[in-house]
């Protein structure tokens, strides 16, 4: 199948449950986000750290670098969410949001992208995730 | 192939690459972007607008949207950039960055993603196209 004419009908209702699913992980026990990526293939960027680029590939190095950000309590705020159909029957989710840490008044704002891809029974998995806080 | 294995070896390079000339495009004019997107599949969600939800489809529709911004002068300054592989030999860039408009003297923050896929002839365009200003 051509992957272009491939196209995941309802983008949007995928994307937002995706999203809204994660960040409800996350904020709860983000220990128990590895049934969403796939091992070997999904790849995280998440802000420049000792690892540069920053880049951690598969489940495992994922799980881990989520599992050791320094914060007890967490909270992600969706402002906006964009979805589009990506190649091959995927979603394209990008979340401008605010991210509420521990006791800090402030929330910083942060955006993120994620590419799902289909597993082939009908749900989907993180094949791509950029996280950035927005600095500078 | 199998996109998933199908891998562009220089995601970062690519990825880098695009981002100087596309914004250096843009700032000087827009109106010459048209030849990074392909006509009928390129897609764009700019902010939301009059056109929920904000998704322009197709070389034609983009150009037309981005000329129509009410701004004479522009200018992004890239702020971090973060560039992966994605199925099929494409690339997503994600932009974190400050716009400067007009005379304004506070620049906006914005958000912006890309997924690249590859021509088949050596050279990229524009499949997904993603760009929301930082608020709120």
């Amino acid at each position: 199948m051509d992957p272009l004419t491939n196209i995941c009908a309802n983008f949007e209702q995928v994307g937002q449950a995706f999203a809204s699913h994660y960040y409800n992980v996350f904020d709860n026990d983000r220990g128990q986000l590895g049934s969403l990526y796939k091992d070997a293939v999904s790849m995280l960027n998440f802000e420049h750290s000792a690892e540069r680029p920053g880049q951690f590939k598969g489940t495992a190095a994922i799980l881990q670098k989520l599992k050791s950000l320094p914060f007890q309590k967490v909270q992600h705020q969706i402002v906006t969410l964009d979805c589009q159909p990506t190649p091959g029957g995927g979603v394209l989710v990008m979340v401008c949001g605010n991210l509420l840490i521990d006791a800090e008044q402030m929330p910083q704002k942060f955006s993120q992208v994620f590419q799902l891809l289909p597993t082939g029974s009908g749900s989907f998995f993180i094949y791509n995730d950029v996280f950035r806080l927005n600095v500078g």
